[in-house]
């Protein structure tokens, strides 16, 4: 056996994780920064392929909710935009325009790369939607959204070009559309917290964080070591705001006329990849919860001097990784090159969740050596049990990476009776929970302040469980009417 | 049972293919043409569902061949057009480019739209490519481009943004290309035909037709019931081409370094579609072939005047749905107020494959009724025998659209000895065979002549067989150096 390398990979995730996120991503081949545009980055196969995962579950999440899959053009007249003027003045900043073709002849109308796209599916929904037997009206697109982000952009949490999902819905009553935002919510746990375990907290945002041209706004955050809050799906209460402007209108059973209420839902794909690593992820790099990781299993066969043993080891590795293959994401390793300390090593940091040892030793035993990423035990299992072995431990790594992160979320959170307690509570890498005058306009200047006196912000009211004020603002003294959470974002 | 409708779809394929193009688009609602924007349309989910499965298959084809997936940025910085000459007079008249961005802030530096990505892959090819060990290097992406087309677009077959795969690839050396080329040529035939049912000829492209930057192209043309030529994936032999000026390079076994030699290929999905339809569709609408249809099976209960009777059916109807749903994808129309008839040709017209009826007398028998798209054919089937029955039809609709697609293709080559025999072959709609001069630089004379006289175009030398050319040039009257094919495009 080759003499075992030194760990590669060795960086501490909660001390440092800034560099622990950006050496993971180089070392672990996820994005490449090189490509030469600012804020924009090639997202690498390892990293593709697990969000290839994700988006099938979402979309067969939405799917059977009845959301029906839509392809619409990437860009968007200019005309669309200025048509609701919240959204406007909410995404004009951030657009790209195309203004020429060709030698530089210019287009008769400038064009936005959709940054988000009520602007293009409503005019639609006024094409389509006649009468109340057309709602409800579910609709999704996988689309990449673009946005010329002026705050430092750093790979799958914020860039220039990211790849999400975006539903976008019409409904009779506002009633139906609050359903929607509840459903929503609903499956964000069902995707984000049940399949990828990565916990989080939906919170109505505040009044001055609320989409433009969204009556409020819910939105997950989930938690990043550096006790910062990386912002996940949210969900918006359009109300009538575009379905005026777009006309999109609908003829009720007593054979009236009526604008439709409307909501929209946006998980990142690219984004939740972050979470997902920053939350699963150890000292020695990436693990991948086993129903998304780009490969479950990797086969490492243990190679001796003796060329005819490892012929005979080489033979049942294949027939291994044919056999497993027909049920699982599987990857044989038979580099000869390298030693088998550098194979665990780079297949640790690249966080494939069960890895199989076979030796001359497992040959004669008909068994292997099961190894598994989260908590580094190894398993002698008989060839006849792996089937069976490998789903249960699959399933078990999800469990306990579940049980993991939500212990890790919940320990954060720190009450906070004051200014300065708030201070310290931030400075700990920590989530504050504060008594706050108000969550609506009149709330903003204390919010201010609070971002001003800690760099970190009001993320609003906690949708899943109801908490009563009590006392009086932190900041301002008056009467509490909210309480919120606080804490830095990326 | 209420009374049954007239058909609702009923154009002559063959006799006027290009209204029955147009129609079917817009009465199976596959794409929405009202979007305020020239040549982008919005594809709806009943195209959306098919594609998407299409994209399956190809993605696994390719992923078995050793192509890593890859997300690029969807935009190219203007320098990297610059780079390969041909390439940028070839691609530029066609490309959008973002030039602002925000209230009318002029960008650092034009961005294209990409129309095809060989100038955003390959710079980094030369950051990821440094040995022979690296070789042969295969990625792909699933993507949309975007060209300026100033011809007429046509849904599906030529917008201005349209959804497909591109692989790209480097080797060490020309005849490794080579092996690609033809690899790609079998993969295409793995998936177009032997999955989608399209047939469709391999050509060599006459030198001024080849793809910009290329040394040679290789291109699939499909047949549409017109008698036109649909172009689908094309490979392209690149030669060192980009490799010079991109500056991949590897170093070879001996230590030297060299440069690489590439490929590309372009499977357009959404282009891809357009055949499908073109080719499986029949007078009365949509034909799907088993593997790729939205929805497989539709579940219609035939209900009565007997209120409890219509109970137990649709409870039937419903565990059949469930039943079946697990294996197959399945839709259930249990609309109480559409006829029976109106049912049966709106998914007659939707093209899903197979129809399961059931009422009181099926309910008591323990039967269905199954009727199949492609043949119209109606068979009495047990339940108990249902999963196996549907099965083997699925597969034999399948096995059948193919034979019928090929016969239709085959019977549709016609010899021509003559300009005049050639503008009546053309004229009839069909494909002509004729010798001539030459497929090089100095036949493009020729083929101009073809293209006034005829309004068809040299589509190039046939792949998969050998045709020793005998005689003269049909144009020229000089020794013909090849057999090649004309017809009309798309």
């Amino acid at each position: 056996m080759a003499e075992e390398k030194k760990v590669t990979f060795n960086i501490s995730k909660e001390a440092s994780f800034s560099d622990w996120f950006t050496e993971i991503i180089k070392d672990a081949e996820l994005a490449d920064l090189r490509y030469n545009v600012k804020g924009f980055v090639v997202f690498m196969p390892w990293a593709v392929m697990a969000m290839e995962k994700m988006y099938d579950y979402y979309e067969k999440a939405l799917q059977k909710k009845g959301h029906k899959p839509f392809w619409f053009p990437t860009v968007i007249p200019e005309k669309n935009f200025k048509v609701e003027k919240e959204h406007v003045e909410g995404f004009t900043p951030e657009v790209f325009w195309v203004t020429e073709y060709g030698a530089g002849e210019k287009l008769e109308e400038k064009l936005a790369l959709r940054p988000t796209s009520e602007t293009a599916f409503y005019q639609m929904f006024a094409h389509w939607i006649r009468s109340y037997k057309d709602l409800p009206f579910k609709t999704y697109q996988r689309a990449q959204v673009f946005r010329h982000e002026t705050e430092a952009t750093r790979p799958f949490m914020r860039s220039r070009e990211f790849h999400w999902i975006e539903t976008h819905n019409a409904f009779a009553t506002a009633k139906d559309a609050e359903k929607q935002v509840k459903e929503d919510m609903q499956t964000t746990k069902e995707v984000m917290w049940e399949v990828f375990g990565i916990p989080f907290i939906f919170f109505k945002r505040p009044a001055w964080d609320t989409f433009k041209g969204a009556e409020s706004t819910f939105a997950a955050d989930s938690l990043a070591p550096s006790g910062r809050f990386i912002q996940q799906p949210s969900t918006h209460l359009l109300g009538q705001n575009f379905a005026k402007p777009f006309n999109v209108k609908f003829i009720d059973k007593k054979g009236n006329e009526q604008y439709c209420f409307m909501t929209c839902y946006g998980p990142a794909i690219s984004r939740i990849f972050a979470s997902l690593i920053a939350v699963h992820g150890d000292d020695n790099g990436l693990v991948f919860p086993w129903e998304v990781a780009p490969k479950q299993i990797v086969i490492v066969p243990v190679f001796t001097r003796k060329e005819e043993a490892n012929k005979a080891v080489l033979k049942k590795a294949k027939s291994l990784e044919k056999k497993l293959g027909k049920q699982f994401d599987v990857l044989l390793d038979a580099d000869m090159e390298k030693s088998i300390g550098e194979k665990f090593y780079y297949w640790e940091m690249k966080g494939i969740p069960i890895r199989l040892e076979l030796g001359p030793i497992e040959l004669a035993e008909e068994s292997v050596l099961l190894f598994r990423r989260d908590t580094k035990q190894k398993t002698k299992v008989k060839v006849k049990d792996l089937k069976k072995k490998i789903k249960e431990t699959g399933k078990d790594i999800s469990i306990k990476l579940k049980e993991k992160a939500a212990k890790l979320f919940e320990g954060n959170i720190v009450e906070a009776n004051s200014l300065e307690e708030l201070k310290k509570v931030i400075n700990q890498k920590k989530i504050a929970k504060i008594n706050f005058c108000s969550v609506d306009w009149n709330g903003e200047k204390c919010s201010l302040t609070i971002r001003e006196e800690t760099g970190a912000a009001v993320r609003g009211v906690r949708v899943d469980e109801i908490e009563e004020p009590k006392g009086n603002c932190i900041i301002c003294g008056q009467k509490a009417g909210n309480v919120v959470y606080v804490a830095k974002q990326y």
